[in-house]
């Protein structure tokens, strides 16, 4: 059993217990941040607890710890793990109060917990197979910058996207892409590689946002405006971002071939810069 | 120590424990339901039992009880804890898996929880002052109709408005109320009683088709229709029904006095119809 961590304690996984009244199970009064892990080095930490520190600001939830000593509690968990290649969970809400109440004491201490899961990204059949992407309604609330814990819609989407054959959702409004059910979405035409700019509507996305960096170092133009499903059906690559997928081709969309129907060269080249960075920014 | 109860066990509130890997906890992956308790009787339980139900049919959440045996539950908790007046929680998420994933596994068991809360609400000040209402914009998801633990739009809604001095958010999208952050709302004009009509913008009100109903039968028009912020602030009377609240008359919105200031004539009455009606359906 690994081991996680709650609140100050490193503890077995399967012995961690929350109360129920604690307002991240009773509202989903909380957020969350998952880190990939390679060769035991944690990838885009900072960019990743920057976000975190956004996410908490937003909602007026306290950090329990400072960003340096999260980062540390996340180290460890790595180390006691002897974790290799997978991910850090990482979820902070606004703790037990002493009874149900929509207005959260002010007294009350946040909840903080994180556990690691074993999970190889690096080389599995999905790089170089492609994925395929199933659209589905944005049924999400309007405050998606905040990478809060009300995942309802996006675990309805992601079992959509499944039973219609495909691994990832990509979510649909006004006849535009938002982004993926747990990924963000871009697509490549003659134009540039596109992907949705950033408002209330989309997470800012931390493996996107150092990808497209790597991108525009690299002499490839990005540019930032929201696409539609059927642009997307008609763009030579498409592709998606995440700390889990690092960067991986959508082959498919709704059925449909994009591009040769195979992982395109513009995903497969930004894959590898962003693997080289992650392996040289590690923590 | 108040009995709680939790996947077939009665035991002390303070001693329930959930796993981190509740889907409750990870995902807002659940749903709940709030039953009022007078006279140490359930009001209006068959209606919270079949929205329940109905809940749970939107998300393909299995009840682990019927729901003659889930109201069974209620009833010895209600026994258990001495209820005379107060409130039974009861939420029911899909469960813990064995790790994350949004794709739940068919095989995890449902975690159903419930507790209850000693909480006068027949005679409170509220009844004969009113409350006050802040506007607030309409932050959540396009699954109102599912009533969910994807809370935290609500629950910033009710902080907000707690900080503009009010008791209650009437959340507004388009312009439109679409009804109260825990509550359903109303508001009459010569018109008659008007509220929003049911579809995925708004949760169907347990207590408030209760009211419609004993409205209706009392020879006054209830008309389901959106109606606008300026018509709420230009209504002889608002109020809003849960509950929690049973019904209670809202005398302010946004700090603008609706008629005359103080509890009207239709909400009150409509409120002791309301609570005749609890009293004679209780079980």
């Amino acid at each position: 059993m690994s081991i996680a961590y709650l609140n100050g304690a490193f503890l077995p996984l399967d012995q961690v217990r929350i109360s129920p009244l604690d307002r991240g199970f009773l509202f989903a009064d909380g957020i969350y941040e998952v880190a990939a892990v390679i060769d035991s080095g944690l990838i885009d930490s900072a960019s990743h607890l920057a976000r975190l520190q956004r996410s908490a600001d937003a909602l007026g939830i306290r950090l329990p710890l400072s960003l340096t000593e999260i980062e540390a509690v996340q180290k460890q968990l790595v180390a006691r793990n002897a974790l290799h290649e997978g991910l850090v969970y990482l979820q902070l809400t606004r703790g037990a109060d002493a009874t149900r109440d929509f207005l959260p004491s002010p007294d009350t201490a946040p909840t903080l917990f994180l556990f690691v899961q074993d999970k190889p990204f690096l080389n599995v059949p999905a790089v170089t197979t492609g994925i395929a992407v199933a659209t589905m309604p944005d049924l999400r609330w309007k405050r998606r910058d905040i990478k809060s814990t009300g995942l309802l819609a996006q675990a309805m989407a992601k079992q959509a996207a499944r039973d219609a054959g495909a691994q990832e959702a990509w979510l649909v409004e006004d006849g535009f892409v938002t982004e993926g059910a747990s990924s963000t979405a871009f697509i490549v035409t003659d134009e540039g590689i596109i992907t949705r700019p950033y408002s209330q509507a989309v997470l800012a996305g931390c493996t996107g946002d150092a990808l497209t960096a790597l991108a525009a170092e690299s002499g490839l133009a990005v540019i930032r405006r929201p696409f539609t499903v059927a642009e997307a059906l008609s763009a030579k690559e498409a592709f998606i971002t995440s700390a889990s997928t690092l960067c991986q081709s959508v082959v498919t969309i709704d059925g449909q071939t994009i591009g040769s129907g195979t992982p395109g060269p513009v995903a497969m080249r930004l894959r590898a810069l962003y693997i080289a960075f992650a392996r040289a920014t590690a923590v």
